[in-house]
């Protein structure tokens, strides 16, 4: 299955509205950052490596409007719809890798006429947008290996081509074992709040004719014991400096049970998931979203008394402990992760 | 908050339609045993020990329109009655123990008219509802000395007053340390796929005044890591001889989650749950349900594609080795099982 999650065209940006899967398959088209930014806050657009181009892709619409002559007033304007963009969603740290890039090229650029510069901001993004499509196959080809015939796989929420451009980083490895002729099986876990495991991910491996089993999320353990479980493989958010990995909430939860049960727990994603300012999970900001969503499933269907308390993060960190690689674009990323890391994403 | 989930009332059995809950609070009558085991199947009355009293309830139902004028025949009837209440839900051993105990008092009287048994089974009935009053107040007050001033503490399901007659085994054990005057805090975990913990847990702990936060499944690593939970305490649907016992699908997680991180973790039972014909969970037959509960949910709201493939245990086995004591009407059960249940439950 080709998909494109989101892209550039005849000056909009195009995306697949995540929130109406698996009932529909649908585009959505903006020229309005303002738009954007609530696909982005609503989901309709997610996943650290997608959210790296629609930031960046925000900024070209952010900015097309800008009718400063000269660098200094662009740069403040950047400077804002940066920020603007930045306050969707606090956790992945590809979204700001993304506004990052963006403004480096800017600045790099800074002597050249402002329309010049807003052409080669569109230009920047064009090529994160390649770049992913590059990097989810270098991940998968890193991680296809570590697939046995046979296996037994898990994941969480969706690390796949809806979470990326086009391929995924989690899935992405399922997609290139397949490619290369092996032979497994997988559980997607169905991920609450938001069910990104069954909307998403029991939608997409079902479309690429992966073999794939949904499960709730509490039903982990009662797998693992039956002995049913091989490896997991879930994405990341955003991962510190010793690997400690933010990720969808529910991760935490999987990794230890496997660790319990002696399963490999891997994390497949990109060098841009890799935040080498932050030290530790502990520094990685959480962020929580609306308690609705737990008491009102997909905001419809009223689980809960209205009134209930909720804590409703949507993240949790795994640490480095549990984890027993990092499958990136760059090869395998095995302990210690603190001087490894180093090496392969800085080197 | 007074309510009787389950009660037989000028001839029909009443009780709290548990699928409404939280948007209704609405009573179901039936003098028809066909719809109580269809109630029984889909959850409109569960919980452990009142399936009891639901199985009871149902031999009353089931041989009331009963012809034979002779013992041989009633017996032959009884026993296809309590083969029919069996086959509604296999985990939980209360039903069977309720039948049993049906069976056992038809056969003590088997010399008297056979009007004159059905009038006792009705009785036997009302005892074990009587039973299960006194016996929830029993593991109370067992267990809420376990609890300490400030303590944090989880739960799963829903093991309260609408899993027994009117008082819970695990939140029974809240109950009885709130009227002991102890402030604590509970988190609820929503289980899915039913909604147990969203439905049944957040609404009775809000009616009873506990001071209750809701969460996804999926969140009680984050917490636990957190350092937030000070003790779990969960029901159980059947403990097998060596302590090993089945629960809602999600406990085994709880339990793993709670031992990794030195967290006392309790169950909660009235004795009529320890079945020590079964040796170890390996024998304990595991309820697998329909995949919609988990596709869509409520079975309203469609998360996931029609056509997934879908693993739905209702149940896991927690290990023995994970389980700190048993609260049961009888006292706190702790290691070595094995024995201890044996001297406790029998003794």
């Amino acid at each position: 299955m080709k998909v494109k999650t989101i892209e550039c065209k005849n000056g909009s940006v195009r995306f697949i509205d995540q929130t109406k899967l698996p009932a529909k398959f649908e585009y959505a088209h903006t020229k309005d950052l303002g738009v954007l930014w609530k696909a982005i806050r609503e989901l309709k657009v997610r996943g650290a490596p997608a959210l790296a181009a629609a930031a960046a892709l925000g900024v070209v619409l952010g900015m097309r409007g800008c009718r400063a002559k000269d660098f200094r007033r662009f740069k403040k304007d950047l400077n804002r719809v940066c920020t603007y963009i930045g306050s969707s969603r606090p956790t992945a740290v590809n979204l700001f890798w993304g506004l990052e890039r963006m403004k480096a090229i800017a600045l790099k650029n800074k002597a050249k006429p402002v329309e010049r510069i807003k052409k080669l901001l569109l230009e920047e993004a064009q090529r994160i947008i390649e770049k992913d499509r590059i990097t989810c196959r270098q991940i998968g080809a890193s991680g296809a290996r570590l697939i046995r015939d046979n296996d037994t796989l898990m994941t969480v929420c969706n690390a796949g081509m809806l979470a990326t451009i086009d391929y995924g980083t989690a899935l992405g490895v399922f997609y290139a074992a397949k490619e290369r002729g092996k032979k497994f099986r997988v559980y997607s876990c169905e991920t609450r709040p938001l069910l990104q495991g069954s909307r998403l991910t029991a939608w997409e491996l079902r479309q690429n004719k992966i073999d794939a089993t949904l499960i709730c999320d509490n039903t982990v353990a009662s797998l693992m014991r039956q002995g049913k479980i091989n490896m997991v493989i879930t994405g990341a958010d955003r991962i510190a400096a010793n690997g400690d990995s933010a990720n969808k909430i529910g991760t935490l939860t999987v990794a230890i049970l496997a660790k319990y049960h002696h399963i490999p727990f891997y994390i497949a994603a990109p060098s841009s998931t890799f935040d080498l300012k932050i030290k530790s999970g502990r520094d990685i900001p959480i962020e929580e979203r609306n308690p609705e969503e737990v008491r009102c499933i997909m905001l419809k269907k009223r689980a809960a008394p209205k009134a209930a308390k909720v804590y409703n993060p949507a993240f949790d960190v795994t640490a480095h402990e549990l984890v027993t690689g990092f499958i990136t674009d760059k090869g395998i990323i095995r302990p210690p992760y603190r001087e490894n890391i180093k090496k392969h994403i800085r080197g």
